[in-house]
């Protein structure tokens, strides 16, 4: 345990005019007040929590280093659940890293990343899945995923788990009681249907959340769209003019998810990721498999495929047609024909009724000119089929919870199998604790045998 | 007057942990608790200033929009000098701008850049050269700027001020009694050595301020240093390796100066700021002329000189020194040989014996390979002779301020003047009203002109 340790953090972004610099630990309050002299009223270890005190901090030599607001909490009522204050100083660097500097002389250390949130979970405040949807909070940049985040950080994914868990551990004791006192004639057994039933209902409900992150993921990695097309058919330019439209939000969020995502754009608030695939070479017009193999490998990823086709070109239609549409089966497909400020009817004739039988919205668009993007934008909102997201409704996010939610179905698959195979109590049981243990990792805290002997003896009053 | 206004603003950067939103005015307690629920206790309104409030800010169908705490200030005791809270959200934009959207709708409206602080001036919380101090300080990345904007933000220069605005009305009240009163026969008058002498002390108190402008102009906006030499003598390359050196620092910097300032870095907490030179261009052994005149314009607003020299090139030095040197009297001139890794023993003496007679520091460097940039940098710390600066030292930093009191200089000269002619004290009069109107303009609040007669009853009892 790290938690005897006083930590210190800046908690704002550099450059605003105010700038918070948080102390947690055992001597949060100590170490404040040895460089905070309050400019009226009591000492600081002598005020209530929840109360702000106004003052100076000052410099080893007694120069003043700025005029701040001290916020002060005490243990189990602040964020980690330790004694605490928040310095709100002057936003200069300058005068943060000057006030960090003190903190440090005077005994604290610097936090590391997550450190705050991860003491609030050693503590108790919040579980790991609570814990995990701080980030997702501060980084969510939409409506859904506002949503989903703030569902979780408030525990309503926990309390389902909870709820699961309870029930897991009634049939797990319910299996186990069997095993154990399987020789006591005064207890009645629960049959192997209604155990199977029993079964059933949990993998319900596991399935249910395991399933819902194929939403989650979407809404809050984006919906994946591939721009296919030959190489010079204006596929950056495209993506740039898309990026271009919406450079204010895109920067904004540069911040926070530069280093885990592509190219990601809002469009009237739904997120779109595009994901970058190698251009289709013809040769002599045939179509280059290494390209096309390559390019193909990426379109599994997307929901929807712009196929963004070169209007000027004398480009091998019907080729890339065949090799192309069979990919695109169960994708929201989109015709691009690109530089259409260069085409006359006639062309544009042409272009259209090669593509009369595909059943796909086809566009006309330049994308060096900015022409046609806005109806490109309404038409990848129309490909969107996105659920609406209430703050009540439960949706898996995280890909670690994702993964421990699999296997937890793979576990109580295992038991539903064994139920209808009449398998012993033994192998049943195994499975039963297995499917609790990955369902426990996602709110942290390893799962504690212990718990299904106690609930046997809470619920059944065995007796003696 | 806009105070009947309740404004709301961002106070941090984009990006961390935290995000604060300031709302101040009449209605901000109102406003907050509209939108904010405390998870228990008291409603805002009822709840003591300088305390916090843990709760939920929801929207208007009741959604949460964030968890926050709530920071209270009533009226006289805040910054603004108006009721005001700080809401202290999670640091995602998506939640600020959502929060912010909640208090436009209950009734706030946006701040304006430097709002906050500008109210704090009209209710008397700050005078103008504080409030001014507040950006400097917030903009402070060096001990020097930090003191010099702290002292400033506390009052030290506007207490100066006061002394040196009462010794003027103190003189000019003497110079008016004895218009008005002159008839008076009971009342003595200052003769006009007595009125010279406190002239002259002002004098001294006003030069001595508008002279400390020359070392806090370099101090806040760094050291101007000019790189000159030949067009492909390294300049540039020079430039860019000082810059990466230092290159965490320059670019934490970046986000308060970038539009204001040029190249500039911190060696050793002293900020050096780069001013950009034409290339100088030799054709045929001749020194193009008017690339060394554009080159000039700009050397004269540099303290420090470095004049690169192309090692392997063949240069005409001695033309160049001609041209050169003079143009360096008064300043440092540090002389570089660059590409020295390509120099031998014997081309390195021709080039020291060809500046020996010249006294300024030589150094052999290769910028490319970052060869002597130590040596360089600690030859800049040594052509630097600032004063160090103390949080008690009054030292003007604000061009504004400077104007002021340039034009105070003037007035007060033109007193002393006619005092020594012996003028009407009418004429020196209006020249001492001047002069107390200029440094008025610093501490904001316009000139009282009944200050004057106020005084005059006030200090001089003359009765009925």
């Amino acid at each position: 345990m790290t938690q005897q340790d006083t930590i210190c953090a800046t908690a704002t972004a550099p450059g605003g005019a105010l700038g918070v610099i948080r102390v947690s630990g055992p001597d949060a309050i100590g170490i404040t007040s040895r460089i905070f002299t309050p400019v009226n009223g009591l000492p600081l270890e002598k005020r209530k929590a929840y109360t702000l005190a106004f003052g100076t901090i000052r410099s080893a030599n007694g120069e003043i280093i700025d005029e701040v607001l001290v916020s002060l909490f005490r243990s189990s009522h602040s964020y980690t659940g330790e004694d605490s204050t928040e310095i709100s100083c002057h936003g200069s660097s300058y005068i943060l890293q000057q006030v960090l500097q003190r903190l440090i002389e005077c005994g604290c250390r610097t936090a590391l990343p997550g450190e705050y949130t991860q003491r609030a979970f050693l503590n108790g405040k919040m579980d790991l899945s609570q814990a995990e949807a701080v980030a997702d909070l501060i980084a969510s940049s939409s409506a859904a995923t506002h949503r989903m985040a703030m569902n979780q950080m408030r525990g309503g994914f926990s309390k389902e788990l909870v709820v699961l868990k309870d029930k897991l551990l009634h049939l797990t004791s319910l299996m186990e009681l069997e095993l154990d006192f399987s020789d006591h004639e005064e207890l009645e057994f629960a049959d192997r249907t209604e155990l199977s039933q029993i079964a059933t209902d949990i993998e319900h409900v596991i399935a249910r959340l395991a399933d819902s992150f194929s939403v989650g993921n979407v809404l809050k990695n984006g919906i994946p769209v591939a721009i296919i097309g030959e190489t010079n058919a204006g596929k950056s330019t495209l993506l740039n003019a898309l990026l271009n439209e919406e450079k204010a939000i895109v920067s904004e969020i540069h911040g926070t998810t530069r280093d885990i995502i592509e190219d990601t754009i809002f469009i009237n608030g739904t997120l779109f990721r595009f994901i970058d695939t190698a251009g289709i070479r013809q040769t002599d017009d045939v179509v280059e498999s290494i390209g096309i193999e390559r390019t193909f490998l990426k379109l599994d990823q997307a929901d929807i495929v712009l196929w963004m086709i070169d209007g000027t070109a004398n480009e091998n239609l019907e080729e890339l047609k065949a090799e192309i549409l069979p990919r695109c089966a169960g994708k929201s497909l989109i015709i691009l024909f690109n530089k259409s400020d260069l085409l006359n009817a006639d062309r544009r004739t042409c272009l259209h009724d090669a593509f009369a039988h595909v059943d796909a919205p086809k566009l006309f668009l330049a994308a060096k000119g900015r022409i046609g993007l806005d109806e490109l934008q309404a038409q990848l909102l129309r490909a969107t089929a996105l659920p609406e997201v209430t703050q009540n409704d439960l949706i898996v996010t995280n890909i670690r919870h994702y993964e421990a939610l699999t296997r937890a179905l793979n576990s109580i698959h295992r038991v539903q199998d064994g139920l209808a195979m009449n398998l012993s109590g033994d192998f049943i049981s195994q499975d039963l604790r297995e499917c609790l243990s990955h369902l426990s990792e996602i709110i942290g805290g390893s799962f504690d045998a212990d718990a299904v002997l106690d609930n046997i003896f809470k619920h059944f009053c065995v007796g003696k």
